[in-house]
């Protein structure tokens, strides 16, 4: 079933020279399939595929491409059990993991058909002429958005369905009308082959023009960044790490002509416990992050890497309590070799600066890959004083930031940088005498939970997955739920423009019946011109 | 009135020793008010004022927005006669002139006070809970914009009221709940004094927090780099030219944070002229044209500089009319001194170009710092061998490409760099067959016009001033009409917040009585969870 080629549209090519393999963290040892990368030529090719299809794709009507998502769900259900097997041997994570996450891949590219299908998400707006109006007379102006064109997206390394192949940034960038190219990440690419090849059999079954999608392999970084250069390419998609996603900015943005690219990024999901909260339910609250700091191996942009709180008996005890949970955790197998000893350094770094102690770690054997949880300790003024305390650490680790004092709690929350998300726990009495925090919370995040969890990031149209940077890198835009369309489009104005030549959206009849603004009122009626 | 100083919010301060004058082009002489530079103290001062301000701005309701939107409307329409005489001897610009760009702004001005009071722009969108959904329940997701911060604002040369102090940027960045910090434009600095003080007194009218709005005074690049550098800003608003605003797009995109810059730069206007079209209503056109290219001596960033065509009688016939009608009419003052030789240069580095020659030009005898009015020609070959024959030229400047066939034009349109505009001059029944000369158009533009002229921008929600890279920086965007409060925003999300600490705008009651959508429905009802 892998051929190891490349997707160039539905050709599979592989006239490249360099190789190389996954690897099963499970077995701790290297995958028997052989992938070529990507060349050039095969790159240049690739693109001008994709700018060609984009001519006829952005021609498609929200049903054609609503079909087109649909068939890539089924085809990809279709694959069945091979491909959970095959998620599991390049990911080490366990077959639960892998029908949950393809159930919400799934569950992903079917809002976006559903929205759609019911059609007014591109913002119809319609101001009618005045003809009569003095000065001068007033035009018909009538507005939508319109896709960008060829959308490249980075695959993430934790999410090999839901932020891959067929992922949200794929899902998106197909519905909002822009052909997609895939840099496979190369720690599953198997699973993106198997992926890619539902994808492609979709785009056939509901012909959709060749090069709506293709596959790309390649092991370092230079099929990246002669994608994120080309001029045809017209925006990027990145899930990843803050270094990885700053280059691909940079690329972009010394562009000749600078295109967007939306990059989710890192975070350390600061979580803020208040002292009512802590009083009475500290064993709650330690049981419920330790589940979160270990689920999945701690391998979620959104584990809660830093707990503040003031100093004092209920701190004291809600730490002992954490370790206690943290130390009976069995350890996970992390995504690769890499992973799991980037985790231990960047551990093992933090552990090393001045003032930071151990909480909890856990204390059993560890077999290969897996990530064995830690939990450290630090002063409020250490903390303050020593920047490198702030940043992620990929895997199941948290740092307690021990505070004086409330306002030395709120000096840190301030100093934080951006974050995908911030948390406060607290009793619902105690919030109204804590408003400087949380609003200065609400200053560094995209999203704020209250007492809860950061883990587990709802597909839905309220969610916001994103944030000031570095959680993103365009902070007005979602990578999570069906707003993340947004990212891919453009408005486009038409100025007194044939009513037959329209886009149906567009048009006097409304014949899609969506919900249009039409002189600033929203409405689904017609235009009655008589 | 004119004190020449710098307004640090409320403060006017001038520490600085470096000064400079403004020049009166119609009177070609310097006007006599001095004006003192910002100290870096001063830049950076204003910044933190700003800052602080923001922390009380963005809790600022809908409606003491429009509060202080309209009161800044109202000071400025104070200023009576004298603001008009002003803005007169600082642009050479006509008294008609001063009064209908006084009424644009103060119309945007009060289109976004009602836009505040009305409130749905924030675009609340609420996914409630679901406790008992399997495998894990759903927490309630609330969103809504929330503002980003302090934004610096470039004032344009072309619009001193309009697109400069209290333009459309400053207007829609105070709608977004950003503190403004504008950057005066060097050519217009008493006007946009002025108009900052009657944005200072309508702050203070409405208690507004200090800091809310600054104005700046610099000459040369240093006031700007300092202030697009600044940790504290945001987002940048620039109008003007393409050099600039990329060098402030390369700043921003390589701060430690890059930040969002929105620069509206420059656009020549393709205009194709369809067969049928020249036929039968050739004199029309002509005259239309003449008017658009001459418009306030062509010095609108929407001025038809590129006008194409396929050669033959029809496209000879329009060539003798648009001639004779440009030569008829007379030049009108230009900005400034260095406007009229950037013109003057522009042209005759056009002109000096193999293959390019006259079409007609004002003959008479031209005032100083008038822009004396050129139409050349190029057949289409040249012109697509030649990228120079595409860059615009600011000032009453066009030039005819005749094709050889419809062929050639559309590779000179697929050829085109990004622009604000692109128009069709056709009857209604030729279209049809030049469906791929619209589709190409489509691709480069941000408004399609059909059978008028791009001159005159209409401030409504349909509108899109702005368009592919270098039209604008950021195409997802517009620069004129209320949807340019998006570029200030960012979407927020609050997990399970108690109702009552939630923004009025997401309260299960739906206090403000906006629309939002809930559950994917959008309503204006309230969430009932009894």
């Amino acid at each position: 079933m892998i051929t190891g080629r490349n997707y160039i549209g539905s050709q599979l090519k592989a006239s490249g020279t360099k190789t190389f393999k996954t690897f099963n963290p499970q077995l701790n040892k290297e995958n028997p399939w052989v992938f070529t990368e990507a060349t050039q030529e095969e790159i240049d090719e690739t693109v001008i595929l994709a700018n060609q299809a984009f001519a006829a794709y952005k021609k498609c009507s929200g049903l054609e491409k609503a079909n087109f998502l649909n068939a890539i769900a089924d085809e990809i259900l279709a694959l069945g059990e091979e491909l959970l097997v095959q998620y599991c041997s390049e990911s080490g994570f366990p077959k639960g993991r892998a029908e949950g996450e393809r159930g919400r891949m799934i569950g992903q590219l079917r809002s976006f058909a559903d929205m759609l299908t019911e059609g007014s998400w591109v913002q119809a707006t319609i101001d009618t002429a005045i003809a009569d109006r003095q000065p001068a007379p007033k035009e018909d102006l009538r507005k939508m958005l319109v896709p960008l064109g060829p959308v490249v997206v980075f695959g993430s390394s934790n999410f090999p369905f839901a932020f891959s192949t067929a992922g949200g940034d794929t899902a998106s960038a197909l519905a909002a009308g822009c052909p997609v190219i895939v840099k496979s990440h190369s720690m599953h690419i198997g699973t993106g082959e198997m992926v890619a090849s539902a994808v492609i059999k979709a785009a056939k079954k509901t012909n959709m023009p060749d090069g709506v999608f293709s596959n790309l392999v390649g092991g370092g970084t230079t099929l990246g960044a002669s994608l994120v250069k080309h001029p045809l390419v017209k925006a990027v998609g990145f899930t990843g790490s803050i270094r990885g996603g700053r280059a691909l900015f940079d690329l972009a943005a010394q562009r000749p002509e600078p295109i967007p690219v939306f990059a989710e990024m890192g975070s350390v999901n600061p979580v803020v416990l208040l002292p009512n909260a802590l009083k009475e339910n500290s064993q709650k609250w330690a049981t419920a992050y330790a589940g979160s700091i270990t689920l999945g191996a701690g391998q979620f942009c959104t584990n809660p890497g830093l707990l503040i709180a003031v100093k004092g008996a209920e701190l004291t005890k809600f730490t002992e309590e954490l370790a206690t949970a943290i130390e009976k955790i069995e350890p996970f197998c992390m995504l690769h070799p890499t992973m799991q000893s980037g985790f231990q350094e960047g551990a093992q770094k933090v552990i090393s600066q001045e003032g930071v102690s151990k909480v909890a770690e856990y204390k059993g054997e560890v077999a290969p890959n897996h990530g064995a949880q830690i939990v450290l300790t630090v002063d409020g003024k250490t903390f303050l004083e020593n920047k490198m305390l702030s940043h992620e650490v990929f895997g199941p680790f948290s740092i307690i930031v021990k505070c004086d004092d409330e306002s030395q709690l709120l000096s840190i929350v301030n100093q934080l940088d951006g974050q995908l998300t911030g948390t406060i726990i607290g009793e619902a009495n105690e919030l109204n005498a804590h408003t400087g925090i949380i609003a200065a919370m609400q200053n560094r995040v995209g999203r704020l939970i209250f007492n809860g969890v950061p883990t587990g990031v709802e597909v839905c149209p309220a969610m916001i997955h994103g944030g000031p940077y570095p959680a993103s890198s365009d902070s007005r835009f979602t990578a999570v739920g069906t707003h993340a369309v947004y990212r891919w489009v453009r408005p486009f104005s038409y100025q007194n423009w044939p009513n037959s030549l329209l886009p149906l959206a567009l048009q006097n009849e409304n014949p899609l019946q969506i919900l249009r603004t039409i002189n600033n009122t929203q409405t689904q009626s017609p235009i009655n011109y008589v």
